[in-house]
């Protein structure tokens, strides 16, 4: 992070040779900050207004003119300006004529016009060369100087040199360009600051959908049913022992959810014989979210750590316990160790520690610092690998935990199987799967296919 | 991370063309590491020096000159020289006339200087181009090849194109250059590696206090009340339980902390009705510091949590818990389970584990590489939204914690609050005031405001 | 993260004036997507291959030629062919006569040859300048436009320009190149992506060493001696009480391995009077593996916690704790409590939750993004100060546990001491070797001696 306050730095006039002059069109909050940026890192800027007159919002060293006036002063124009007032550039069109015109606005809402606004700028002024590009910066982050959100500046345009001259000014203003391309790419780029974590959406809908199903359904068989069976009261089970189901649930099915499509992939390239065949769009479309669902599954697996870690010290639990212990004093007996039970208790509680501690692993590992200092391989072994110990040590903690009540009648209330048996669905279907595709007589044809070999070649170099 | 060891890197005289030639003045530690790495990267690399004898020490591929000679082989000279020794420079001025001169020096102290030691070798070669850089580079860094700390190399200077060739310099060296604008700001890039966390400074000074009044206030409650009113020793406490008071008192407090300037910064702005008045200093230093009175605030939160799990294994509270029991079964009777109580003290559990939970999500985002790779429209939408809604849980999670004891007399031990509702105060204020806000009738106007209209306009484009 | 897909990006032939032309020869997985991409950023690419007729995997920008015809129209020119069919080559050396080839090559083992595979394409095609790159980016990074791992592509070569075009090219790429050096630099390169976490290899094995010492250790104490002496069967301890004590002793005694090698260094500095001698390599080895073993030390350590944490929900806790309660009970009799029980259970909480909580942050501050943010000042302060009081509170946490027990005969069975008093060893070794180093007659000396100082001078300036 830089430090340096930006207002405190030196914003001198005495830099011996400039750099190039950079004329701004629109005196608005985002051309006087890029103004005052650009004037400290040594560029002489020239605003082009409607009014020429001296604001003292406009940076000293800065100059105004009129728009035709300082179009001609400099080589790079920046449209400051939103798109509904591009018009009035069209009698400019002449002065403007193999300038290179950075568009630098938004919309406000993702794909509000036909056309990007770059591509409507490139429509308007037909001579320029127009460059997309500081969309994604805040004013007030280039005032402030404190870029705590991203400093990517994504760059595209037509012509190669344009979008060079502009990716220099990007770089000199200590901001990260980022070339995507021909112009075309606007429209996305546009789009880019009004998303809002569009990758997470598919996984946080999911998991909306099935807290919401695992909630009612615990209600039923926890609070629901006692209540009409025994007429007993648990509706506090809401805040906490409900919550502490569906927790747990969630977090094993969406962490194999993680690894199902993988299974499913490597079988449809099995099936078909080679890779050269684009799967079907939905289970693209998986694959790209399934970091986002695996930290999905860690956020729910750490509530779950939370909300068990707490229960010695919840009202209900001490006055269950100590009524337990205070009915055996009463009727004077000691209770023998039963050794099946404490190994029980003691291994899935292992398991669920040593899993939850492989999940943190994987989590910490797909930070973007973290999984971006090591190599594919590295990256490869502890994404894959590591994320099946995972998997296997979490549906192994749920099997424990739950062994001994599968084939107890009690825990069939109302014929409806307990919550956490639903859980271990999926979780194992892509254990057994992923298992059957270890052995070698499966293992070896999709290493072949995955290295490009086909079953029946089409394309032959 | 590179982990190619550069010391087992080519270190070869083969390079078919070399890269221009560096001279170094001074073959001290840090100018033999930058020796070093100069001729890795294919840089060749003189000395100058007042014995031109050849050390073991100095790079093979090295040749050392005297100054004057030294200087004559390159256009690019580095000044790996203290301070106090510029002065036989100036018998040189003729020789370095022209020539760009890296300053590459570190004071002992902050402001050690009336001016900054580039200026003032400026000030001593008059003729020559200087550049400040390289002096938050560490040798030991250069030479194991192993930066864990900063890559970042701030450089500044006067002459555009002398400082171009230096950040060429920095970049082939796999460091990352940052302009920081005119030979004026080397007074800041000196001061930089002096710095010891200069934006931590407020909010651990203020955690500081705030933890010393809140233990004593504890101490006096907790420990010499009962000591002098039932006699009893309980200084054990100080270990857990009264940390476990201060802890997530300073939590809720600096948390709150962190949003009250944002609700004072709107009211002021409501009360202008502009935006283009600056704030008063005090509110702006207090802003620049959020992030890090936000990260404090997750540490207390943190430990009260730990120092919370922990409590059925303290002896204190297993004698506390089984001398009740005891006393039950002793009198052969069992208590009924306590609804409201059950209600309670589970969701003051839950609303304290989601309030944890949102909290710990803002921390992660906050993180460089997180931050970096979300837009400015998430970014807002984590750190205000989520931010206010972690505000939310955890005031709620210490009101309903303490509910039941507002209104007892037992709870005012000499006349004085319990020190949870002390800590209720600022968050309460700052969500009671926000609550207002989002009012329609406030809202719009603020909105109209922050987007650049002014009540009273003073400046119009 | 660039998260505009690129498969959606704008690949279009309309970029008014092309960068030059690449010649990639090869059409395999990894040519084609780099050409792909290539395009995408308005380069012109042309293959060079075997069988020229248009194949629908190849971008259809591209032209694809006879080796000899692709190589006229480029000055780059990348081989994405395996080492083995390189001899193809030397036929068209003299069409490659000056050319920039660029190795991308990778091998399936670590030094699977004699000599790298980008000198064995020098020694094929002896007029090419030949430039080592690639290698580390997996072309489903390339095709998918996301990169969860890393970024960086390292260059090498003995030509500088033939490099520095190359470079251009890796970041116009959107990939970050880092320059190697010379051609010999090829060997490393080539090994990076084999590499499997190689700084972790020693960590990682001393840990395994030490983690089945001490599990057959605490086996033979806990569940063998009872079993043998009592015959009592306590077999489940292995799931977690064994679990717990060998996490802990891990943690301290990795932790202190730490903290040992400097010790040494600035022992050996002391005694041989200078800084300008190579420590032994073992010693080398040992600091540069430091972080990674203080992070497999912190790993123990939050198991520790969790499984800690977890205590009171063992059955086999509750059921002792219940059977003490009843046999108080029945005996009528209420215990007081023991002030010095309650002042110790306490304080070892207190200090082990401390210790934790720094162990913590120092796990943060070595993440790369955020040592990435500060300078070497504050690196240091937080690696050495914070770190040496990590290591106080663990140890002391381990003494206090243990404290009562040091003396008593029914800790030694078998005369065996209790496990964590091995712990204890090296911990208290390096903070008594550690706290007579601060004392100032071995201080100063030690500090001057860093700064150059030499008490046998055997070199002068």
């Amino acid at each position: 992070m830089n430090r340096v306050p930006s207002n405190k730095m030196a914003l001198e006039s005495t830099t011996s040779n400039k750099r190039e002059t950079v004329c701004i069109f629109g005196t608005g909050d985002f051309g006087r900050a890029l103004a005052h940026k650009l004037i400290q890192c040594g560029y002489a800027v020239v605003f082009g207004s409607r009014s020429t007159q001296l604001s003292s919002l406009i940076p000293k060293d800065a100059e105004v003119f009129s728009h035709a006036e300082a179009a001609q002063k400099a080589s790079i124009i920046i449209i400051a300006i939103q798109r509904q007032h591009y018009n009035f550039l069209s009698p400019l069109a002449e002065n403007l004529h193999g300038k290179v015109l950075v568009d630098i606005s938004n919309n406000l809402k993702i794909n509000q016009y036909p056309e990007s606004n770059a591509e409507y700028l490139a429509h308007i002024v037909p001579g320029a060369k127009i460059v997309k590009a500081f969309n994604t910066v805040s004013a007030w982050a280039l005032q402030t100087g404190i870029v705590d959100a991203s400093r990517q500046v994504f760059v595209c345009g037509n012509d190669t040199e344009a979008k060079q001259m502009v990716m220099d000014i990007v770089r000199s203003l200590c901001l990260s360009p980022l070339d995507q391309g021909a112009l075309s790419a606007a429209r996305e780029i546009e789009n880019y600051p009004l998303q809002l974590f569009p990758m997470w959406k598919f996984p946080i809908f999911l998991s909306l959908v099935l807290t919401t199903f695992f909630f009612f359904y615990c209600l039923i068989l926890d609070v629901i049913y006692p209540y009409v069976n025994d007429n007993k009261d648990f509706s506090f089970f809401i805040a906490i022992s409900i919550a502490n189901q569906i927790c747990p649930i969630l977090a094993l099915i969406l962490l194999s959810l993680v690894y199902l499509p993988g299974v499913l992939a490597a079988t449809i390239q099995l099936y078909r014989g080679t890779k050269y065949c684009r799967f079907p769009d939905w289970l693209d479309k998986w694959m790209l979210c399934r970091k986002q669902l695996g930290l999905v599954a860690l956020a729910f697996a750490s509530l779950h750590v939370l909300y068990t870690l707490v229960t010695p010290i919840r009202s209900f639990i001490r006055w269950r316990i100590s009524g337990q212990t205070i009915s055996q004093a009463l009727n004077n007996k000691t209770e023998e160790l039963d050794m099946t039970n404490a190994w029980l208790s003691d291994s899935y509680l292992a398991l669920g520690i040593l899993g939850f501690f492989l999940f943190i692993l994987l989590g910490i590992t797909s930070l973007p610092s973290v999984s971006n200092s090591v190599n594919w391989r590295e990256f490869r072994f502890v994404q894959s690998n590591l994320g099946y110990l995972t998997l296997v040590f979490c549906t192994a903690h749920t099997l424990v935990y739950g062994g001994k009540w599968f084939l107890s009648p009690s825990s069939y209330r109302w014929y409806l199987p307990n919550a956490y048996m639903l859980s271990l669905i999926v979780p194992c279907i892509v254990l057994v799967v992923k298992f059957v595709l270890i052995f070698p007589c499966l293992d070896k044809p999709l290493t072949r296919i995955r290295q490009g070999w086909e079953r029946k070649p089409q394309y032959s170099e």
